[in-house]
């Protein structure tokens, strides 16, 4: 928890996880200042007035930076084990992905669509906005039918406002060519960037997946001969537009 | 586990976790085909003969594929929370990092180096490449004392076999100059990619560590703004070694 995050004009600290951090972690005083951002808006610091039971009372609050800007990127990613949903949630949040479009795929077990942490993507997505300083929270979609999304959706996501083509990938470990030729192709210019980032879950995507997205548009890229976590892959993979321009 | 690490010559599985695997995960019948790795050799295929309590026994086992080839590179982590270090050794492992050498730093507390977990770094290191598919283990060395360190052995890491000047960089959300201006002047080749890498650990370094680091050779480069976990920093760098020749 880099930064405290607050809803619109409040000027205490109610949130129970954040006074334990205040108290237990900053081990923080009345007079000392802390790093706050506003929920959708500015970032600054504020002074602690009064530490309560339940309560932190701030003054003095200078909201004069803006967040950090987002990467221009929608990850679409195969439903994997919720808990590793979590982590996942937090790292795009806090590397500032801009959407996220969780699909189910032919290895993404039923029954983690009925996990109760689905429920709580709200809170995960906060975690990696207090991790990483930003106010802004990624965009998170569900969609339970594959093809359907595929067929119906996927293609206006590779227009952009102005009618141009945005290019899309998908990390497969048995793709042709390598993620780093591609990459070369683009010349890590980040307007050559790829906009959008298709990745499977654990047991990868199967083929008949990654013909349907190849086939509406999607070039297949390798990592290489190492088969990696999804966790993993989804950082090594994002690494690539952090600062990039 | 995408192979089952075997130690030389063995005959038949007898790791109470790769049986559990075999079984519950993998669902594999007598006459099935498995991955299997030779520790430190070589991978390839076996079948299963015989299905028993606490042993699976293998026959017409080939292994004629040659692990893959290690990055040249050294990452110095200063030592984060216990749990974070053993995803972090999973993770390294399957990236296939040469070797990971941990140190103290002013941020990794006293209690870290007491923890349980530091005694059972082999076998995160063994998940590591059953993951990734490998058998050569990464090297793990830890040094208490960060100062005799840096200043008796850091400056062995940067020469070669050839007395050849290998580049060192540390990541440091404060440094002037960014991960990207940095890569660009090093073109992306792997010849020319930095061979030693410092990361810190939870709330980064402090300004006396950078320094000392920077004054026995490395280069200070920037992630950016936003802070990110140490999971999250290791993954994101390590991408750029990946597939970089």
């Amino acid at each position: 928890m880099n930064c405290i995050l607050l809803p619109k004009d409040a000027k205490s600290i109610r949130d129970p996880q954040q006074i334990t951090h205040i108290k237990k972690i900053l081990k923080s005083k009345v007079g000392d200042s802390l790093t706050i951002g506003e929920m959708g808006g500015s970032i600054g610091k504020a002074t602690i007035a009064q530490i309560n039971h339940d309560e932190v009372l701030l003054t003095d609050m200078i909201l004069d930076k803006q967040p950090p800007a987002k990467l221009d990127l929608t990850v679409i990613l195969a439903l994997p084990r919720p808990k590793v949903l979590r982590r996942l949630i937090m790292d795009m949040t806090s590397l500032g992905v801009d959407k996220l479009i969780v699909v189910n795929s032919y290895k993404s077990e039923k029954s983690y669509w009925q996990s109760p942490l689905l429920e709580r993507i709200d809170e995960f997505v906060f975690e990696g906005l207090q991790q990483a300083i930003d106010t802004v929270p990624l965009i998170v979609e569900f969609k339970k039918r594959f093809k359907p999304f595929v067929e119906d959706e996927f293609s206006a996501l590779l227009v952009d406002e102005d009618g141009e083509q945005r290019h899309a990938v998908i990390a497969h470990p048995y793709a042709s060519q390598s993620w780093k030729t591609y990459l070369d192709g683009v010349e890590g210019k980040t307007d050559n960037m790829p906009k959008v980032l298709c990745i499977g879950a654990e047991g990868g995507w199967i083929d008949y997946e990654v013909d349907l997205l190849c086939k509406h548009g999607c070039t297949s890229v390798s990592l290489g001969e190492r088969i990696l976590r999804t966790e993993t892959v989804v950082n090594v993979l994002l690494g690539h537009w952090l600062g990039s321009d």
